[in-house]
This record gives structure tokens, sequence and C-alpha cells, in this order.
């Protein structure tokens, strides 16, 4: 995941920035960073941990400059350490530059060694930081045409942010895979971000989705920019676990609302449900809208009869062994109440290894609900996904291994059904093709 | 608000509290602090944050013992700090105590200064504290009757845990304004805690509620505890506020499921519902039980067309003046694709001093939204309420300075209904007396 | 040990004492604390660590006023915490009252049972908070006959300041075992502070010394100050040990020049020295002083030959027993090249618990020194100290349990000389008494 | 200055270190770090402030290993960062490097911005990146080529250590200017250090010098090493600070006790000394051993009128101007007592801006003194020193641009005496070289 955000052409960029960042956190809480160009030089302020930590305003206020760059980090791996913190900031030989990336490079390790090769120095284990020794080791003459040329020997699913002292590049891979969108800042600067929930914090108005293989490059103090297709033009293939859950439901990616596509996930899964139960149960946050869409479908009762305790962040202390259960528990609890001898249809949005599953239909049924269908707002996933997604190994899935009757049976609900892959398509619009790697294994990247 | 906590006979009656005063953390974020008896002495750890912040493994492990009380402290006044925070200890002629308290003693003042003038000497600004002196000061002999003298000496609505170094006292208000109840643990433990949502967490059985004006005495190692009525039986009037908006939806208050009083209060708002909308639209989290009631009774969909940031917590930078509603849209943001040229009715907890209200209000209007009805799952509050709950003054309270049709113009609704008084107390069940000053004025403790 | 000061009628009240208590930091490096009254609230701020690193510019503005007391203290015991750092204050009904105190009371114990069993609440483990609580509780109508009521009942060695909203009490033991000066400021202010020393950095001119049983009272804005004898007239008796080691070298204790006291407890000492050597060698910095008067008395010169590391403060790792000596060594370093086949006289202020004294005679042998004489500028330490230094009990003082043949043959020197009594008398003057309960066990305070 | 260590077969080699780092911290207080080996991967601890604070138990258990090489820093600038603390590590084509550097290259600029020109990413200002750069980016096979290229291309004074996964490299410059010395640990392991005095903490046998231009390899689990001469031999040139003020007096340069050089240095300037006073006094702690020499000498007693307060360190409130000399006092106190109407000579180490000096006369004169003579244990320092030291420019030097009469007069001094150049070469020993640029301007590397 992680989310990225740029700035240009406004008084207090950073501040912008900051505000964008803090709209996009649910795409990443593992640490933030803004990096501000004054028009000579580039200054970066960045920690681990949630944006609203990061940042006071007197930080801020050191960040003082028209262009910015921000970063949320999601954590893909246990051994991320502040070195792997966005922006990843030079001095070379064209002046200070600034870089946020948010996706994957399939090429990382291969690139890295060369450079490393080659007496490159590097700090961190961030595929971002190839693309920084790239432009410093690049002999072309003008920062844009360094940027294409590193661009060109990395392949990948990706979103690029690159500062410099009066410029901002903005990219986005040939096949689109991650979200990325323009807008317009009600004092005429631009905003580039993630997803279009930023905008709506801070009033800007959405102009139009960055192009897949786009580049647009933005000049302090002109209120045109530059849009240049970098690659060949290929089929762009947006990552369908955007709708599915990593996007918040109010963002508006491609011209549809995250909000309607999970609904209409829900009405989609509702259409092939033939259980009959007493009320829809949404596991909360993230089977919310899906729930909805189900339950107005089918013209049947929702309950919020699991209530998620929104304190439970990074930091509790771990359970022991005889509180089994405990840690679904901390952030879902099931209302005896109102299930006690209910027949219900639990909705989430996917099944990975099926461990939550599992616990949430023991405790359901703990709270004394007599039949528990289990309906999932996405298709089986059954292939790892290398783009930038954290998803676990074959090992894991548990679709990877089990037929969906055996997942059932896992899981322990009295019956199970997933969305599939053209159901899936269809939900979010058929007009274009989407990234499906986990459920087909289309590795379409090489 | 606050939240209280007592644990005994059970091996780790420290991390018993900690999980518990988790799963309360919505009653305060302010402080939070933890005593634990080892049958000598009393440990304290307290400090100012969220629980998950302030206890670790290493925290917890040195409070070792199996009598612990527990405190979360809600904010009442900007200018509290550590000194604060509980609980409160003292070393007196009869050892270690240590006191929790959730409510407010009326005659506060009155006692503290009686207090200095005797020579006691103050740490903080907590009526909690006086309790402490008073026992501290007390000529009897048993800490049971200096306990209670002390209280005969403090008016108000209250929740007080004692912890020595054997027992522990547990006793409730004459009027049992703040919830209280009582649980057994699986290791065959007690618990005390303000909602029922804490033994959830822990897998603890509720045994009853705690009868008001009832103080419970536990000895450690006895599975015996005895039941006294300190004070006049007096009719019980539990604070109507914790059903409408203090605890848990899935908490349990004398009998009641908080979530399903509040579906009926949406519901009786429906019946007197005559506009016409195309949906229903809850303000997350405090509107959205109501608004399931509402809808379900009228048979019209819900949408959740306000997304609620979680991440928004006690810090983040405050917007300057030109980003005007960027601290409401922070927390709240409406969808404009599912409310554009549509007409709904939004459902909210209550109107206190009607800002709020009056932004949602043009933050929908903003989004697109046609007609805006705007139904309050609870009374006009026209009081200041002094029994604990941080209400503001007379001339803040916008319905004591203002009628419905005068309040529904401030808002901008196109229309504007709350619960009357009855409604209320039908809504929650008519058996018994509630606390409804903050509806009636009818301040019954003096 | 422990410093004190108070100032009054001075602009910057906490800055004068702040650094006074920088000057006077060898008496105490646990914690420090200044409270500062503006004229009607009193402020503190106390921490544990040296006076350097608690304050800085930001916290001293807010510390305005022109009355404040300030204290160092010294780690008198290994389960200290912050809440034994002083000032000690509190809110009684005379308004806001703050204490700093120096010394000890012997019957701290009693005094304290009594105000617990009378419901005092007590937040340290000091005996300052005695005098406090029996302030607080005392029923005399002002403030100088609650304080004069509390020592009354507090018996010890000790150096009392209490400032209240617009006064600066003053008091020292009747016996004045404790240093004390009256000092100008250049601003026309007062200050009060354990030792001279205080008064030369902030270039304030000695008055006179506080008298044994005298108290000082000054009022804000007054330039007279009274001055009243609150006990009856008993023998002075200075702490023998203030000029043995704990003074700084350039204070004046009684009109008596420290270093002169030293310099004079070194010749006394070579007069009786019989021994041929080549040079005369300080232990540093405690030995330096008496050292250049035995060595100009002696006419042989001074060798600086063991270097003392000035870095080596609270916090260092400790060393594995493998590096024997290393606890010694990081401290002072002998230098081989110096002492290579040498006979030297070793000069030391004490010798406690002969520890020390046997690593350095090691640790000069290792380095070539051939013959090694000890020459201690003080009588042997036979007697616990209970007025307030924290020597160690009979069995670990080692004069108190071997002679000095005894005391040579552990240490490993080749001879071994002490003052006598008598000559450190003479050395200091003989025109009065001094408290030598070291030496000779006259407890005399009962 | 600086201070570099490097251990290598030694089991607690960090260990080691720390407390060879921890006996050279008047070397650099600014920040200090220690990397280790473990023979595959290098860790690396370091941060701003002094070793003690940086250190502890847990951390140095964390740096597990036979190969450590450790940095203390000396605050050249005002604008140094936690970027600025050594050692600089990086991850190259072979594995793990480590460096730490004492000393300064001359052509760091130039060799810096062709590196940033062909790519390199700087992290620092510190010219020792640059030395870490060249390695990564050699094409030689081995580390042992590479660092010699990396050598050939670096200009100065330094000592360099260089850490591997299996090997630690030491290098010492042509000329020698700073100090380097080889000692054995008990344990069998080698020590390389700055200053002997890192020996005698931990009990290392010297074994002799690091001879200038001389590289050693030590290789893990070897007791051999490699000694190759990288550079055309040059006449060796220590740096005559070293003797002067740099090294602690316990340490032995090149055969050379310090303290035994200043003894001379002050015996040398007591030849020429023609004045009548009635003692020595040293401003401490840099004057003391040449006032020592001073008084053997002539035969006059040594006083120790001014007392320094070792608690004065990094951090202390600046005064206010009213409080004018309290930035000296708060380090420095003359005691009147001792002073008041004596004829004195002062003996220090230097004269730099001469503002210091002009204070201390000052205070003297404000004590008592009557006639003051100051006497500088070294000669007038005309030029400023780009190798390494930290000396002001030439406007600042008083010497570059006052004669001695003029800086007399400056000082405020009745008579004022230096060092000349050739007495300050033979009180070390006429039989090399030294560094003596700041009085002759000889700026030997070019």
């Amino acid at each position: 995941m992680c989310a990225v955000v740029g700035v240009i052409n406004s008084k207090n960029a950073s501040t912008v920035a900051y505000y964008a960042l803090f709209a996009m956190q649910h795409r990443g809480q593992e640490a933030s960073g803004i990096s501000v160009s004054d028009g000579l030089n580039i200054k970066t302020h960045k920690a681990r941990g949630e944006v609203g930590q990061i940042f006071n305003t007197q930080i801020l206020a050191n960040l003082k400059g028209e262009i910015a760059i921000g970063h949320n980090r999601y954590s893909t791996a246990g051994n991320s350490s502040l070195h792997d913190a966005q922006p990843v900031t030079a001095t070379c030989s064209l002046g200070d530059i600034s870089l946020v990336h948010n996706g994957n490079l399939i090429n990382k390790e291969e690139v890295r060694k060369e450079l490393i090769d080659n007496g490159a120095i590097f700090h961190s284990n961030m595929d971002t930081e190839n693309v920084v020794h790239l432009i410093a080791k690049s002999k072309k003459e003008t920062l844009k045409d360094r940027f294409v040329e590193s661009l060109m020997q990395s392949k990948g699913a990706y979103c690029f942010m690159l500062a410099s002292k009066n410029k901002l590049f903005v990219v986005r891979d040939p096949y689109g895979v991650r979200p990325l969108s323009l807008g317009r800042l009600k004092d005429g600067g631009y905003i580039v971000a993630s997803e279009t929930c930023a905008f709506d914090l801070i009033e800007a108005e959405f102009v139009r989705d960055v192009k897949p293989g786009e580049m647009l490059i933005f000049t302090q103090g002109s209120d045109e920019f530059e849009s240049i297709q970098i690659f060949d033009q290929v089929d762009p293939r947006i990552c369908a676990f955007e709708y599915i859950y990593f996007a918040r439901p109010d963002s508006i990616i491609e011209g549809k609302s995250v909000y309607e596509v999970r609904k209409k996930m829900g009405e989609t899964l509702a259409k092939k449900f033939k259980e009959k139960v007493d009320f829809v149960v949404p596991v909360p946050d993230s089977g919310v809208s899906a729930a909805i869409g189900f339950a107005q479908y089918l013209k049947i009762p929702l309950e919020m009869a699991i209530v998620r305790n929104h304190y439970v962040g990074r930091t509790f202390i771990e359970p022991t062994q005889e509180m089994r259960n405990l840690k679904v528990k901390l952030k879902l609890n099931p209302m005896k109440k109102v299930l006690e001898d209910k027949d219900i249809v639990v909705i989430d949005d996917s099944v990975v290894r099926g461990t939550t599953s599992k616990k949430i239909i023991a405790l359901l049924k703990q709270a004394g609900a007599r039949k528990i269908h289990l309906a999932i707002a996405c298709p089986e996933i059954k292939f790892p996904d290398i783009y930038g997604i954290d998803t676990p190994t074959f090992e894991e899935l548990i679709s990877a291994n089990k037929n969906i009757e055996e997942v059932r049976e896992y899981t322990g609900a009295d019956s199970l059904i997933f969305l599939d892959i053209d159901e899936l398509v269809s939900s979010i619009g058929n007009e274009r093709k989407y990234s499906l790697i986990s459920f087909n294994g289309d590795y379409f990247i090489q």
C-alpha cells in the first residue's frame, strides 16, 4: 500500500501535505515523512509512527516552501526501521532532490546489486533508494532526463514523486496499478495524491486521474504543467484490491465511488445467497459497505452485532495463552443480547489465512448465534501479490491450499460463499482490465 | 464519565485490570492508572495518555498481586495534570490504601476547605483526594468504618473502589447514577467494572449489577464477600446519558442492551418522522445504532454516507482559519457521489452547542444533498449536569436558549426533531426513574 | 550533605538560585529543585540529576518572582526517587509554602508516625515533609509561629529555608552543625546559602554567617530583616567534615578558608612524618590542598602522579570481574613514568572503609612505586554520624574495627599516619568546639 | 582532535572500545560511536553526547563481536548533527565496512565534488565519508587495495581505522601528525588507540607506536599482523599541541610522558622568569603540570588559588549581560583569602584569542592580588592550523595581530612571557621535527 502526496505552488505546501497524509493514514501507519523545497534547498522530516504524532506546528513551520512531497509507509516487514521511512533525499550534482514511492519494483535486487558493484552506498532496504542512486549517477543533463532514464531501469507497479528545488515530477507506472489523482487547491496550487479523500479534507477540486505511464512536470510559479507519456502504451490494470479493501470508502478511483463498488459487491453476493437468516452482520469496519449492499438487496435487517474497539492500535500487551481469542476480541466484540438464537450471515471483505474468520465465527457461536453463514465480498485469494501488496506466501493462503468446502469447514461457518472473479469485475464495472493477480495468478509485469 | 475497575483473587490482577481499562477506553482517554496490592504493600503506575501507551509488559510484571484497581480519566477541564490521574494513594495508620472514583462530589469545595484548615496537604484538584484524606484522618478503628464515615461526608453521584493490602471495597452512590457491575473471572476471582463490555473481553461472567447505595467488601483469599447498604433507600436514578452516548453499544446496563435501547430510540424517532427521504444517514459512530432502528422501522435504506477517520485522536495540528470546517472534516467526510441530489435524514445522538450539527449540515449541503432533515435520538439539552458529566454552561447550551425552530434555523437543517423526555424514558423502559437533569433540571442530589 | 539557597528581593530570584546551586553542585548531584514565589503563588521545578541538566532558559523564565529557594540533594540511599527531591511544597490554610532542608532530623520516625496516626498523608520518605505537615497542622495564626512551633518538635542538625508568598524564613539548628551564610546581591537583594563559593559566582557580597539557633525573616520589598533566637543557647559545634571534605576549597566557613585549613592539616601531618620520600602525591581532587601544605612544610616536591578523569559521573557501565580495579582506574590513573622506582607519600582526606585506599596503593605499586607511605589528613573514623552525613555502619568502618597498624596492613601501605583529634582541632583553630562524632562518638544532640 | 580506537581478537571488543573511549573522552565530547563485526555483519551505535550517556549494558550486549572500532567526536563547528557522528558505515560490493577518522583532509572539497559529480550520495559533511565512497567505488579486488587507493587520493593529517567483517586496518598519515599507539590486551587481542591512557585503564600492554605512513592489517583469529609502508618516507612531524594541551598528562606520546614534557616546559619558562613573586598559581586543569615544573625549578610555593568547578559541562544557562565574567567564573573561582595582597605568577598552557586570559587576570585583581605575572607554556600562536585542530582565523588570533607587549597590555598582566619555538622543541626533546604550524606557519602538507 503506502500513500504519496505532492503539492506545488501553495504557500503552506507542507501543511497541505500533512493534512493529505492524515486523510490517507489508513494506507500506512508505520512511518511518515514530508520534504519541502524553499526554492533553494530541500528540508525533510520523517519518523516512525502516525502522522499526528510525527508532526507538530513547530516542525511544519520549519518546513517552509511551495513544493512538498509526503509519504505514509505501510509496514510490509517486521524489520523496518527509521532508515526505511520516506522521502529519500540526496544532494546530487544537480542539487537537492527528494523522492517518494508507492508500490514495488520487481527488479529491485538486480538493480541494487549493480549499483553497489559500482560503488553506490545504500542506507536503507527500500527500492526507492535505487531510483535516487540511478538519478544521482545518471550522466543526463536535466533532472527530467535523469528521472526518465532511471524509470526505464525500474520495473514494477508504482507511483513516484520527485521534488527538486523548483520542480515536482509525478509519474504512474505503465499499467496504472496504483491509483493517483490530480487536484487543484483553492489557492491555485496543484496537489497529486494516492486517493481523492485527501482532496475532500483540504477542499481541493478533483481535476483528473493521472494516466497510466504518464509523467506530469510542474514548475514552481507556473500554472502550466507538462504531461508526457514515457512508456509504450499497454492495457491499464488498476489493482482490484484498491476497491476491495485498500482505499477509503469515500475515495473515487478511476471515476468509481469505492463505497458504491463495495455495496455492489455485497449486492452481487446477495444475489447468490440462498440461506434464510434473521439479519446481516458486517465485520466492522471492512465489511460494512458490502453488508449494506447485501442487506438492501435482500431487504433483510442489518445489525451492527459486532462492535469494534477503535482504540486498538499498534500498542497493546500480547495476551497470555490462557486468554485465547483475546487478540481478536480486543478489536471485535459480538453482542450476545442481539445474537442469541439468531441465524445470521456475516459479511467480510476477504479471507487470507482464514484464522481471523475462524476466530470470529467462534466468538459469534459463543455469543449464542445459531446458524452462521459467511459471505466474502471478494474471490478466493490463491496467489501472492508481488506488486506492492503485503500478501502472505502460497503456504499461508488458505484458498491456495483448500477448496471452498474445506475453508468453510476450517472456519466453522455453516455455509460460505465468495464472489467469483467475473462477479468482482462486473461489480467494479466491466469496461476495463484489472490487476487480479491474487485471484488468477496473472503476473503481467515481467 | 471516567471508568473504574476492581479485581480481587486473580493471580494477574493488574493484567485483568489493564484489559478491562482497554475495553473501557471510550470512557476516558486523558490518563490511566492501576494500583495493585501484593498482600503487604500497594504499588501504583499512572500516567497521562491512553491505556495502550501507558502500560507495557514490564510495567505490568512489576505490578504483581491479587488485588488491583484501575481508572481511565476523562478530560473534564483543560488544566488537568499528572497530579489529576488516579488511583490516589496514601500510607495511613492502617497501611497503604488506594482509591479510584468515577463521578462528581457536589460538596467537594467545602470538604476540601475544611480539610485544609485542619492541616491536610493536597496534591491534586480531584475530589477523590478528599475521600483519601477523610479516611486517613478518621479515628474509626477499621478501614471499613473509616470508608463509610468518609462517604457520609461526601455528597454526589459516584462509584468508589478502595484497595487495602488485603481488601477491596466497592461502593455505588445511593441513587446509582453511574453504572457498576459485578463479574466472575474464569480463575474464580471477582471483577467489578463500570461497563460489562470489560467482562466480555476477558471472558468474565456477569453476576449482577452493584445496587445503588450498596457497598461490597471482598477479602483476599475468600470466595465470600460482604454486602451492606450504607445509605437510606431512595429511588434509584441511573444517568440516561449512559444509554444515550456514554456507554459502549455492547454493554448491558441494568439488564438492558445499550445497542437495543439506542435502536429503540431511533425507532421512536422514526414513528414521528413525517418527511419523505431517499435514505437515512447516521453521524458515525455515535448515531449508527439509532439510525439502524430508524431505518428498520421505516423500511428505508441506511447509507454510511459520512465516513469517519478513526485516526483522529488527541493530536493533530489545529487548522488555520482559511481552512474552515477542517476540524470537523478531519473526522467526518460526506460522500458526494452518494449524496448528490438526495433527500436525507441525518441521525445524531444529541445537540449540545449546535455548532457541530451546523457544520455537518453545511458539509452535507456542500456535498450536494438536497433536503437535509435532522433527527436527534435524545431530548433537548436545557440544563447543565453537575453530577459528573462535562456539559457546558447554560449560555453555551443551544436548547437552553433557543426553541426547536430556532435551533433548526441555526443548524441549517430542513426539519428537526428530538425525542421528548417521555419517549426517551419509554425507549429505555418505563419501569424505573432516570437521572434526566440535562433535560428537566431536576437536581435531585442536594 | 545537600546544599540549600534562598534568595529574596531580586528580580530574577530563580536564576540567582540556579547559579548558586550550580556552584554548590559538589554537595549533591542526586536531584535539584527551585521554588519561586511571584507574590501570590509558588511554582516549583525539581527533577533527578544535575543542576545543568534539570534547568534551561525556558524553565527558569517560567519561574518568575522575587523570592526563590533551591536545593541540591545528596544521594544518601539507593532507593531515593523523584518524590525525594526538594523543595517540598504544600497549599495550607495560610496559602502556598515551600521548604528546603539540609541535614537530618533524629526524631524523624516518631514525628512521622504521630503525624500519620493523626491523618497526615506522606508522599516521600524525607524528614523535610514532617516539617511541612507540622506547619500545615499547626493552629498558630502566623506562619512564623507555625514554623517555630514545628522546629520545636524537630530535633537534629539542619538548615531550613521556608518560602511563602511574600516571606523567606531561614533557620540554622542550635548547634550550627551545617554552615549557612548571608550575602548581599548587587541589585540589593539578599542571598542565604550553604557555602560562600555560591556568593563568589554571582558576585554577592558576604555579610555574615547565620548564627546557630538564629532565624532570619525576610519580607519581600523590605530591606530590613528580622533576626530572632528561637532556641536556648548552647555551645556551637560546626561539623569538622565540612573542613575535611564536604566544602569547596574556595569557601569560607565561620571565617576560615577551607583551602587554608586543609593546607594546615597537611602541614600538621608533615610535622610528624618521619619517612624519606622522593615526592608527595595527592589523591585528586580531595587530597590536593593537604598535599600542598604537606609538601611546602617539608620542602619536597609535589607531583600530580595520579590523574583524575573528570568525565566519570553517575553513568558508566559496571566492569565485569575480569577487569578488577577498573572502577577506581576509571577515575584515577597513576603515571608509571613518574612513579617508577620512587619512594612516595600519598595524601588523602580520609579512610572510611579502606577499600579505596587499598586499591590506590595496589595501582601505585603496579605502576612501579617502591615505598608507598600513606598520610591521612583527618583522624581515624570510628563512629557513624547520624546528623546528616552518609557514613557507613560500625561494621563497615575500618578504623572502628582495626588499629592503625592493622589498617596499614590492610591497605598495603609501607607506613600510615592519621591526624589525631587535637591536631585536627588545632588545624582548624582551637577557639571553638566542633562536631567530632565520627572520631570521638560524642552524640551531643539527643 | 577526536579520539579513535580499534580492537581485534577480543571477546568483548565493543566493551574494550567503550572503556578506551571513556579514557579518551577529553579528546571529544560532541558525539561517540562504536561499530562491531560479528564475523559476518557490522553493527553500529552512535549518538551525540558523552560516552557514558550514549552506551549502556544492553546496547553493548547487542554489539557482539571480536572486532570493534570507536570514535569520540570533537565539536569543530556549530552546525554538527547526528549525521556527523562516526563511525561511518556502508555495505559495498565487498560487504559491510565501517570507518573512523581522527584528523582533517585538506583536499576534502575537491574530492567530494568529484564524487558527487559521479553520482555519490553523501549523508554528512565529514571528510570521513569521502574515503568510504572512494572505497565503495574502487574497482580494486581486495579491501586492502581499495583502502590504499582511497588514501592515495586523500591528503591531510589523520589516523584511519577501517573494519570489515574479519579484518581491521589501521593507518597513520605519512607525517604522523596525530598520535597512534598499538597495545596488547590481556586476553591476547590487539588494541590501537590515539592515546596510551586508554591502555592503562583496561590494563593493555603498550607494544609500540604506529609509525608515520604505516598501515597495520589485522585478521580475526590470527595473532600475526601485517605492516606495510604505503607512502614515500618523509620527516615525521607530530603535532606539538598534543604535548601542549590535547593529550592527557598520563599518556606517553612517542616515548615521552606528556606530564613530564609539560613540567619541562614550565621549568624552561621558569629559567627566564625574572620577577619576584609570593607563589605560583596554575590555571586549572590545563596549567597545572607546567606550574609544578615552574615552581619546582624556582623553589617557590605552588598554590591552587584558582578553583575549578568540574560540573561545568556543555549545558548551563548563558548568563545575562549584567552577570559579566560569570561564564569564566562558573568554571574558575580565585580565592580572595589566599590571593589578597600577594604577588603571583599565573601559568597557563596557551593564549589563543586572549579573552580568557584577560578575564582571569581581572578576576585575580578583583580577588586582591597585587602584581600578576603571566607565563604561558607555549609560543605565541600566530597561524591557524588547518590539519585538524580547531584554531580560529588570523583575525581572531591575538598573537597574529599584536606583539607580546600589546598582548600583555590587553590582558592586564603586569608582565608576560611565552616559550619561544626553540624552547618548546627542546622541552619536548630535540631529536625530531614537530608540526609547529600555529607558531611558524609552516604548512608542510600541500
